[in-house]
This record gives C-alpha cells, sequence and structure tokens, in this order.
C-alpha cells in the first residue's frame, strides 16, 4: 500500500495486523485481504480472495475545456467518476481561460470518488492537450456539444448502445465556428443536450449521464 | 429592482439610465426593459417588452434529505436548477445527518442557476419536513430510490412522459427499511439509478436528469 492508504488505513481506520479489508487494483478487480503489517508508511496484507469486474462493453470518453474556477471541473471528474466514465481529456481551446490543470489533484478525485461508489475500474485522466490533437482520437461515434438554436440533434437520439463514445464539451465562451468546422471534418457530429444553457461542467456530466442512461 | 439586484445592476455591470436589460420575473415571463433609475438600492425600470414561456407538461419533484456538508446539497440545487426541475422538498429521515438547511441561501441559487441557464421559471424550495409529510405529497408516478442488489427496476423503465414525478433520495446512510415500507404502503415504487452506488446528491441530480431526459 502507498503512504496516503497506509496512513488512512492505520491512522484514519485504525486497523491492525489481523483485520480484513476490501481493496480494488482499479484494473478491474477487487480484492479480499487481511493486513499482516499495520505500518503507517507502508502497510501490508495478504490477499484471500480475488474477484475480476469484467470491463463495461461501451466506453465513455469526454473531453471538456476546464473552466476557470477548477472546482467547477473537479466537481465534474467526481460526478462522472461516480455515474461512470472511461476516460476524461482536458483540452485547449480558443476560448479557454484555463490552462493548466493540476492532474494530481484530479487523479485522487478520480480514485476516491472510484472507491467511494464501489467501482473496480479506475477512469483514465489525462493533461491538457491542444484541441487539435483531441480531433484526432477514434471513437466509434463522436460528438461536439454546441449551443445552437439551429441544432435540433440530441446526443439521447444520435448515440446508439454499446459503443466508444468520444464527447466534446467547449469552455465558458463554447467553441468557435472554426472549430465547431474542424470538428465535423474530422467526423464529428454537432449535438444539443436539451433546451437550457449548461455550464461546461453542467454540459459534461448531462452528456455522461446521458450514454450511461442508453447503456443502462 | 430589490437591494442586490439592484446593486448588481449598478455597481457590478455599471448599468445607466437607459440601458436595456433582459430580466424574468421566474413566474414564467421574461421582459426586455430599459432602466429609468440607475440607484444602486432601488433601480427602476419600464418595460419594452413581454415574452411568456409556457410550463413544461411534465413536473419534476424531488425531495431529498439534505446531507451532512452541506455544499454537496447546494451543489445539487445549482445543478438540478441548470438541468430543469419544478421543486425541490428537504426531508427529514431516520438516518438523517442534517437537520437543518438555510433556506435563503438555497433560494439566491436557485434564482442565480435558473438566470444562468436562460429559464423563465424558478423552481420552489420549501424548508425540510418530515418524511411522513413527504409521503402525502400528490404526484402521478411516486419513487423510491434504494440501493438494493433485489431491485431491478430502473426509474427510467419506469417513468412515462409527460408526468407529474415525486422522487424521494435518502440520506448518507438512506433509508431505513420500515421507511422504505411505509413508501411503498403510500403508493411508492422502488427504483434504481443505475449499478453503481451514488452519493446523495449525486443519486439526486441522476435522477432529475433521467426525468428530464425522458421528456426531451
Amino acid at each position: 500500500m502507498n503512504d496516503d492508504e497506509s496512513r488512512h488505513a492505520v491512522k484514519v481506520l485504525r486497523m491492525k495486523a489481523g483485520d480484513q479489508l476490501h481493496i480494488t487494483d482499479g484494473q478491474g478487480s477487487f480484492y479480499q485481504a487481511t493486513i499482516s503489517e499495520a505500518d503507517s508508511r507502508k502497510c501490508t496484507f495478504f490477499i484471500l480472495e480475488k474477484k475480476s469486474v469484467p470491463a463495461r462493453k461501451s466506453s465513455i470518453v469526454i473531453a471538456l475545456a476546464p473552466t476557470k474556477n477548477i472546482d467547477r471541473t473537479e466537481w465534474f471528474v467526481e460526478k462522472a467518476v461516480e455515474l461512470g466514465i472511461d476516460q476524461i481529456h482536458f483540452m485547449l481551446c480558443q476560448n479557454s481561460e484555463r490552462k493548466t490543470v493540476n492532474m494530481e489533484r484530479i487523479e485522487k478525485i478520480a480514485i476516491s470518488a472510484m472507491k467511494q461508489s464501489g467501482q473496480a475500474w479506475l477512469p483514465a485522466c489525462t493533461g491538457i492537450k491542444p484541441f487539435q490533437q483531441i480531433l484526432t482520437i477514434s471513437a466509434d461515434q463522436k460528438f461536439i456539444c454546441f449551443v445552437d438554436q439551429s441544432n435540433p440533434d440530441l446526443l439521447k437520439s444520435l448515440a446508439t448502445v454499446g459503443k466508444e463514445y468520444l464527447v466534446l464539451i467547449g469552455p465558458e465562451g463554447d467553441f468557435r465556428e472554426e472549430e465547431l468546422k474542424q470538428a465535423m471534418d474530422h467526423g464529428f457530429r454537432k449535438v444539443s443536450l436539451g433546451h437550457n444553457r449548461l455550464r461546461t461542467e453542467t454540459a459534461a456530466l448531462a452528456a455522461c449521464h446521458t450514454l450511461n442512461l442508453i447503456n443502462l
């Protein structure tokens, strides 16, 4: 167990040698284990039982422009992991107000939400990349959310069951028309999430939940 | 205009007499108006144009046990209003860790989210009430979310289009079996929101978004 987990187990949960614990590797397995040495820096344990959880049939990947106020982005990460997501990309757009993300914090939030929600797969979160690079990611169904009165296509209507999805969510000032065009040239479909004007992090979560519901 | 709104218009947005503004009464109307007197305590205006927005055909009412950490509940209010909700009740359950809610703060968050998301209807938020009282609220379709491996019914499968929905979301320790039974005796259906174990505020938002999607 690493530093943080050891401290948590031994100092916070006050676990002792012989105590049982339920752990996950974030790679699809749960383990029933027993603590062999309750060291608060390097707690050791032996595994009694392993249970594997198959990966989901669909894959939800969301690329979003991180919000000016990072709390909102961190909130999205927590909630998306709880609801179910496979990968989160951060993306630098022309209207982006924030150009950096503390990936160590994001990783901690994702791990905590995975454990909290009883999952065995840790979603991959990757550092900020230019919009152009995000466009080259491959997926079965690629969508770009864009606020547009003339856009009647809903994500829930276009997405179909059991696919690899990639959804782009723009910054506070939305995508520029030029970016929208580039995405469509790369095979992305322009979609709407509903009638209301949503904040970046709300739109990202709504997209994530919509795709989860389609596959439920 | 009240104190807060006047101060915002005059001091923050630096609006002057003659400037146009776009306002809502939270009761289904938008107004195009012109400021007549830019007083930072009582800003006055005259209305140029009124546009009415019909109420939605469905009605989404969520009753939740407020979370120990109130930030999580406030976050739910903001996001639910953005996505679309008609009424929020706070509910006192046997396992409730929090027994009070600052309704003035909740009201401010709801108003701000309504404006942010471009809506003309302000959802009603009501102060904390005992679980028993919540059970007597009438609705076309009444659901209680309960974490239960033996419960295969999904909210998305049981809810039908264009109805008045009432959904109950329990506290951190969930509902007691006795409360579940009482709800079912009052005509509530037990439902699940998916495979993952969700926090109170995440479950409440997932329920709200599910009902919005069904009606989209």
